[in-house]
């Protein structure tokens, strides 16, 4: 059973996977990666991967076979486990709990070599609908508080597998991350009694400095203050907390804001290693004034170091405004 | 000019390097480093380096040539400048002032293929003196409010250079990192009337599960709810908040104990990139009965994916126990 545990200084949670409790001898072999071979997320492969929770796509066929163009597993080696109780304890003034939570894989595509930036636009729409339909069904299990939702695209962003997926962790906690946020934009919003985000919104659409691409509904820009170089926000235009609650139009909108704002990336940067989160309320939350859920989207560019660690203070050598310049001008 | 950023949600602080502003195709030529070739650390190319600081070792030679043990430069390649004000401003929303800062190099030796793990004991304690001696040099500017101190050892830790050398970063603002600890501390002294460093140390002595090794000043431990596999912390045992209130024997203690935690971590993975970073008071600060410094080791073992970025939440794949097992029974 994994550990979670929490920093006494920070209020950090960690994972502590105790079953794949990796050895020294384990990271010197693990510096040679090589790829190919065998891929478990290929159609063809469905018995080899943990029975199916969601596929799309299938007319006819049964579950765990071919015919699907979407499929959501169970990750076969979940940082998490489903089964069991939180029973939260200390250990002196140490605190932690069971690893209790759900880890799944979501398989964009049967074809190893389709990538998400490339997915034509239906295709596109069910990865965001998947996205959904996960969160509702997680939503039910009481113990879970939130549930990451994320990408990690090319092995220098933390991808294990070529074939392009994305995952989602629920979680029995709330991440520090998504703490933060909800403190800051609730002290903006006690201060301005409107939500940063929206402000954040109307100022871009006023400045045009730092906007990517924009319809009706979305809008995609390169932040003010951006950890790395390209790294660029999705957000909706019209206030809401949570992902859950877009409708049919909203989400034709989101897939075809998204498909542009990766086409941009990858005609900038070809083939560039990214990860993006999606960043909403908690599960189970009332509507909330002050947060506003929106994507990040992370390329890997420049590489995480003692500065960045100690400080939680990042270097970034691309200003968001040459970024969004060459984002807006690429041909795509 | 470089720019620092304020983030309007989370508070954090970037610094934009607009003058080494890179464009995507920069980022395109990077992925293939090459090592070797010239060094501006090595003794004898004293002349390619901004001019010295600070040096110790001499005994007759002139500042810039050859002669000294260690040596402290300006960076090259300043994140921050040292000329100018800080002339804080808004834009909309926004805040932002002058990147003004002192971003400095320290040479650990003369020779390229010396390591800090493998520095003699005279050596390693030089370089704990020259922390102090720029730290108490770069609190005497009145903009500064706090310097990093850290080192980036092997690319995958973001080292540049190869020959060995930490850095040190005077910051008009307190990071963001510091601020939380100085919560977190503070908060935990209000309820318990101790400093949770403390507290952590006592436990750490008596439960024998996480230490690495110790001597009468000095522990080094594994913490409960490390980041990355074989994080380790170096602390005093006396209570203190800033590193420079340290007297003479207490610097050899520290290179002691720091030399045999880096010696075993060398056995145990060899070669590792690795991260440290001093963390202290922020400058010119009074004691502090709730804050305690100390230095963070962190191995670059794991890659940063998505759910880290997103959530501020890790995944550890080897218990902090197994690891100070391991490198308390390495030989060395």
């Amino acid at each position: 059973m994994p550990e979670l545990r929490k920093d006494p200084i920070l209020g950090r949670w960690i994972i502590i996977s105790t079953e794949r409790g990796k050895r020294p001898t384990d990271f010197i072999v693990e510096t040679n990666h090589t790829k190919g071979g065998f891929c478990p997320l290929c159609t063809g492969n469905e018995n080899t991967t943990p029975p199916e929770v969601l596929a799309y796509g299938r007319t006819s066929s049964a579950p765990n076979t071919p015919g699907w163009t979407l499929r959501v597993v169970p990750n076969k080696y979940p940082a998490l486990v489903i089964e069991g109780n939180l029973d939260k304890a200390g250990e002196g003034l140490y605190d932690k709990m069971n690893g209790i939570g759900a880890h799944e894989v979501l398989i964009d595509t049967p074809s190893h070599n389709e990538t998400f930036t490339h997915l034509p636009p239906d295709r596109m729409i069910q990865v965001f609908w998947a996205f959904r339909d996960r969160l509702v069904d997680l939503a039910r299990d009481p113990r879970f508080r939130y549930v990451m939702v994320f990408k990690n695209y090319g092995r220098a962003a933390g991808a294990s597998l070529e074939h392009s997926h994305s995952q989602l962790v629920a979680l029995p906690i709330l991440p520090r991350m998504i703490v933060s946020e909800l403190e800051g934009t609730l002290s903006y919003y006690k201060y301005k009694e409107r939500c940063v985000f929206c402000d954040i919104i109307r100022q871009e659409i006023s400045q045009e400095l730092r906007v990517v691409c924009q319809n009706d509904r979305f809008i995609s820009i390169t932040p003010w203050a951006p950890r790395s170089p390209f790294e660029m926000w999705v957000l909706p235009k019209k206030h809401a907390s949570s992902y859950i609650s877009m409708d049919n139009e909203d989400f034709q909108a989101l897939a075809a804001i998204f498909s542009e704002t990766m086409r941009r990336l990858d005609a900038c940067i070809p083939n560039v290693p990214y990860n993006f989160v999606l960043h909403g309320a908690p599960l189970r939350s009332q509507p909330l004034e002050h947060f506003h859920w929106h994507f990040e989207i992370m390329p890997k560019l420049t590489t995480m170091a003692g500065f960045e660690w100690g400080s939680g203070f990042y270097i970034n050598p691309t200003p968001p405004e040459e970024a969004a310049r060459f984002l807006k001008n690429a041909k795509v």
